[in-house]
């Protein structure tokens, strides 16, 4: 067995306390000896997704938010308001490692053969806990990056790629021929483009600014609505019975959008059709999944879209364990082989993990703003 | 071929016109002459549904209706708003008959001997515009009730039944082993409470009112919750971990509701699990079927009932479709044999077509309150 680790490694946690008090600090855990068939990883590059900050900031003000402590070790603190914490009872008192996902080089390797064969690479991980220095996982989890990849390119190899092929499985899954996006502007909205552009899926973009109709525009997005324009329904229809799209994933969930989806769907259906009046409406069924939770207040459904419809939660995590092994490898050989094209992600900067409890920093990051994704480098500015 | 009919017969009507004005009348039509394989219906009672009220009012507001004409011939008249009106252009200036379902004598049958044995019984129909005289439907369309049972009996014998039965299919096809149902204290929410009883199916059923809570208490019922208590959340989550219920059927659609009762599963699930914390919350699939719109504002969902939920339109013909034939014939032979026990509807009282455009009773049968539905019989108070 090979040794090149430090004793201890830092890691990235998250505590709510009994007064609801959020708590981020840097906390030494022993780096683990890898088991016979485990890999330790040298953390090089993992992305703050909007699925991490969910659970590194777990909804606490963090405009407000303070640092105790001294700037080596800092402790930044925030309040989680009483409407979040009810939610969030399970975790109180826990102090939870964050980050979903990484790449790093694979610093020790367990007895195994399969183990072994990895050391030295770079390996893409999806286990959690990646904003740590050095992490330990099961051989099966590291998926080495093809030749030439850096750490960077595959930091971010699962839960964007996974999450965009998934959503055109579910398409074809559940008998849909197209798609909208919501927040389509976003790294995942411009690889679901690229994909839609390669499969020739029609594909409805719906952004919140002129600026992000051109980005996608530029990208070779053929339907691209803006939710902040007046023609905003109008457009959107246009676009609905363009692309007959009667699947819908919301990166938003809060407000009216999914509703106005629904609604636009089935006014492009009635206008195709010439079916005659039912005060059902059509009988098309329309579905929109919310997959994330960037407007946080209630999801207001005004039901003029007829009695065949669904609006429901959708995780690509799930959706993989209902897709099987073997078609969850085909979407994982697909990525690795389009790394640097379609499912390559881009990044507004790199912190370190005492870079990622600055409040200036944090006050960036946090808005998870579209074109403001940051890596964290765990082992950046570390001796 | 038996000729007992007259040569025209009334039949109550529904227009929209272009100044989205509503028009209510009595129309006279031919009384069809039955093809080989069909049966003329002379309808005795047809139930005013909440299913018809949408089709005969178009979300009018009925309380400043009008009348026009005579009294013998009367023109009944509101205006639907602008926001119901979008809906409906295909229907605008078309003149709908109304009525779901009903039953009555056959008094002419086609040359067929299948439409020949129902001559002069008494059959229950699912064919829409039953509030009409006289209804020409293929054989296959009237179901022969059996002896000794009155039009009356075997009025509702489709709408209510099939929908409560499909609810209880729908629960065992998803996979879900226990219901929630609102405006439980309907017709059709006492008749699901007696088949959840009769089939050891756990039902939690919510009500508005304390009334309605000793209604349902009296007819065996375990689970009641009243959602105007102050205890109602509490309330639920305890009938809920009782029952383990994670899917909901709601009359209601507009407001909280629907939200508040995937709030209250999760936290049951939550309560008897020891799953460590997931900020996706459990992976338990949550369900809230909507099938009616008693509540006509939009639904609003606060969601902190984690990922795995859905909320979506149901109807029963849909379903029966993918329920399939030889399932919908198993529902249709429960019905029948236990249309005077299970299945038994009751009624404030019987309306003639004329009274079904008065004024006085429309305020009365419009609201569709609890214990207050009607039934039209078409040949009441005719010669």
């Amino acid at each position: 067995m090979t040794q090149d680790t430090a004793r201890t490694g830092l890691q990235l946690r998250s505590l709510i306390n009994a007064d609801g008090e959020l708590q981020l600090s840097l906390t030494p855990v022993p780096t683990p000896v890898p088991a016979a068939n485990e890999v330790l990883v040298r953390v090089e590059a993992a992305p703050i997704n909007p699925s991490d900050l969910g659970l590194l900031f777990a909804g606490a003000d963090i405009t407000k938010a303070e640092q105790r402590g001294s700037n080596r070790e800092p402790l930044i603190v925030a309040r989680v308001p009483e409407a979040a914490l009810r939610g969030m009872a399970a975790r109180v008192g826990q102090s939870m490692p964050v980050g979903n996902e990484g790449a790093g080089r694979v610093v020790a390797a367990g007895s195994s053969a399969a183990a072994q064969a990895l050391l030295g690479k770079t390996v893409a991980v999806l286990g959690g806990a990646m904003f740590s220095q050095y992490r330990c996982v099961p051989v099966d989890q590291a998926l080495p990056l093809p030749p030439g990849t850096t750490a960077t390119e595959g930091a971010s190899c699962f839960v964007n790629p996974l999450t965009a092929l998934g959503m055109v499985e579910t398409m074809r899954l559940e008998s849909h021929t197209a798609l909208v996006h919501t927040a389509a502007a976003s790294n995942l909205g411009q690889m679901l483009n690229k994909i839609c552009r390669a499969d020739g899926i029609p594909l409805v973009n719906i952004v919140r600014s002129q600026e992000h109709v051109a980005l996608l525009r530029s990208q070779g997005a053929t339907h691209v609505c803006n939710s902040s324009a007046e023609t905003f329904m109008t457009d959107l229809i246009e676009a609905l019975i363009a692309t007959g799209a009667t699947l819908a994933f919301d990166a938003i969930g809060g407000g009216k959008l999914a509703g106005q989806i629904l609604t636009g769907m089935e006014a492009a259906i009635l206008k195709k059709r010439a079916a005659p009046y039912s005060r059902y409406g059509s009988s098309v069924h329309k579905q929109v999944y919310v997959y994330g939770g960037l407007g946080l207040g209630p999801i207001e459904l005004n039901r003029n879209f007829g009695m065949a419809w669904g609006v429901g939660g959708w995780l690509v995590t799930p959706f993989l364990q209902k897709l099987g092994a073997q078609g969850t490898q085909r979407l994982k050989e697909r990525i690795a082989a389009e790394l640097k094209t379609t499912f390559a992600s881009h990044y507004a900067g790199e912190l370190s993990l005492l870079e990622a409890l600055d409040l200036a920093k944090i006050a960036v990051y946090a808005k998870a703003a579209t074109g403001q994704k940051y890596l964290i480098n765990p082992n950046k500015d570390v001796g």
